[in-house]
């Protein structure tokens, strides 16, 4: 037993008359002071936003919160059908699919710039980094995470207006600026439009918000929690997930029945 | 297939160009405006909070992001072990322990609130409310949910906290009056210490910002995504899930080796 | 820290060259030996099964892997389409529903046997088991459990044939007497056809086969894990959740794109 | 509309009065005649199993169902202890860490070996294949998945066993013999100890069965779904997972409580 590793956390703790988290006095110094996207980056950072890094945050993270009946949403819905009593297993539900079809390309577009980038204070050719990026993915007949929008044609608003916001509060720094190269030079090479989308925008400002990119998925994980919350809140109301699911299954099995 | 039911949402869809949540354009009306906490409060509420009610919604969903090494928090980061490359299904593991032993409670505590004094604006007399409520589960023997803590003694601190911040903007209304009062008849019928836990204070609160009680739970649900992808990072820099495991397995089959 | 409690497992336990489970060699005894349904068994019984009740367990487990495109098979196959590198967490998020709605019915119908019946060795009066049974059921305006199918009429068709293997493998019971015997009153008291579904009828069985009603659920979570990865493979070959999504979009927010 | 794709599967239906599964009836064609592990097979192969491919079935699927109290048993054990109402939560929490670390590894095993001979009843030399695979993952500074145990030494005693069994139905062919050379030539390589462990005997022989690569790591998740029941069952009786959390808990933070 003498090669026993020790066990430690550094979040949070409680004695009787306290609760502690990240070095902070829940009720002294949060509670009243700290809004939920500010604890989130607190969870995320070790650090209490600066009130302009608190503005871009929190627009980044809302921007994920809700995209309507995604296959997610639909998931959850139809978890809560049968175990009304579980919610929080409809939520769990929804939250299973955010994997690297969705949410997860953020955590790719940011891994992409934070790899290129190791250093965001150092001075870089972008041009060439750019280059090397897009290089690297056309040669693996992949597509250069972050761009391009299936919908949102020719561009995808929440990108400029997320780049909007990150320079009103100083955050256009050399991620972002990456970012744009990268999508100039997949437009060329690709020879089609590939604006920057929601997702490429968000890893970058994330990437200048200094969030390592294994943790930036765990931003849409957060932010889409509450917009299922607000799906199944709909679903008590108004249920669509059993019709849904009878309009699937008599098509489905319509070959079958006439056998 | 006259008989089709209608499938309807309300809460967002995308157009090439907008994105619409909730009746609000995401890039004009609510990006660099609401902060993540008050656009949860829009999807529990359909309405946009007044600065005040984001003050008080905000603390009570705070409170809720982090526990510390909770049974959820170690059934995300056993998870992680095994599936790293799914930190959303680490997330979702948390999650779906969120039942009636823990974050069901507030749920408990706010139908017990909600149902008897659904309309808050009506007369009624506060202290016979409370008494038919304590005689009710005292008669089940059951616990009075939101009231008692087993370790934070002999206040839980949160509670006057969230109490205080709730008067100072203008929501010390009718539910926390009768959860105040249902713990003090509750000391008097169940004869110990039983003062208003966090779970009971977000319950009142939480109700005075007309949260529907079965929707409660869900608060408890989103603010906890937040915190186990906090748990998460940390269990990537700093590993203990390997070494609670090994512990607790070692231990807990010691008696079969020696056979 | 003299208050400890031990933590013990006896289910199974590994040395460098064995692995013990349940107290059998694995390799020695069990691989080859036994089948799937039959290690099931074990682990709910913590006996091997006679052949006999092999045969009547395996056909209770066997009636719950495959129920076609339910609300839990779609969820299965909208998280594959979100997460494909993470097949797990899709059987997960089809398993979270199988909740109060479905699969825990079995439950509720075992519970009502196994209270009324706690000594299946016992001399009882049948009539008035199942008389006091429906008369609770019906004071408080609840269905009775285990009777009555919203499609499979005038009867559902595996209630007699689980009830047919089960007699013919000695398991023709007091448990399956009761629950007849409940579906006659039932049919009395509420004046309409009513007789045994699959869910009563494993309600009954599990019950003859000495597996506590708490855990009764748990053979409907294995089973439907196995027809969930039969969906997912399904998914994997000939996509549906996309189509389904996309018409479940397109419809419910038609409203709301002509505003 | 007129670019809809049709929606369909051919799993199951169900009409009044009959329940079909591939094809089959399920009353009569598959209850009492079909047991639990060959219905997985079907589920898997759309083949029912000869005898002898059923007992080899059964016998990789069972030695999946049992690992001890491993990450995602305790996983499902503290999420049981948070929501004991909804256990099929708790199954689904502990099979979401069934990720690349554990299960997925058998699908790595199973992928290498499908790839490299997608033809088996084609002659290749098997030497070569051998050859090619180990410097590929050599090259790569990449284990070879299926061979070496860090427990069971100096051989995973599941291997042989399940190579027996195979053998003895007349499933030892082209994937057995490639796995087995592999083993033998990453020994020479590596320069270690590295024979085949269970993970590496069940992708070969399931590729003997035929399964695809991409379904493999399914037959773990179903097997481990019947084991995690029977953890929560035995959490049920002999609760661990507080006493398990209370102890990680006051290690991990005592660092934080002496400040």
């Amino acid at each position: 037993m003498s090669n026993r590793k020790s066990i430690r956390t550094d979040i949070a703790w409680s004695t009787p008359s306290t609760i502690t988290v990240k070095g902070f006095d829940l009720c002294k110094d949060i509670l009243g002071t700290l809004s939920l996207g500010d604890i989130a980056f607190l969870e995320l950072t070790d650090r209490l936003p600066t009130t302009r890094a608190s503005v871009v945050f929190n627009a980044i993270a809302v921007t994920l919160v809700e995209h309507g009946l995604t296959p997610s949403a639909i998931a959850a819905r139809m978890t809560y059908t049968g175990a009304p009593e579980a919610m929080q297993a409809a939520v769990a539900a929804g939250l299973c699919g955010l994997g690297s079809v969705f949410v997860g390309s953020m955590e790719t577009a940011a891994r992409m710039l934070q790899e290129a980038l190791p250093d965001s204070s150092k001075k870089v050719d972008f041009d060439q980094l750019a280059r090397d990026i897009v290089a690297r993915f056309h040669g693996h007949k992949q597509a250069v995470p972050g761009i391009g929008h299936p919908l949102h044609k020719p561009e995808d608003p929440r990108a400029p207006r997320l780049f909007q916001i990150a320079a009103e509060n100083g955050f256009d720094g050399p991620y972002i600026k990456l970012m744009k190269r990268v999508a100039k030079e997949a437009e060329a090479v690709y020879g089609k439009s590939l604006p920057i989308n929601a997702t490429g925008a968000i890893a970058a400002i994330a990437s200048e918000l200094k969030l390592p990119w294994k943790i930036v998925r765990g931003v849409g994980v957060m932010a889409r929690a509450i917009g299922l919350v607000g799906h199944i809140l709909e679903e008590m109301r108004e249920p669509i997930a059993r019709e849904i699911k009878t309009r699937a299954e008599e098509e489905a099995t319509a070959h079958l029945r006439k056998a």
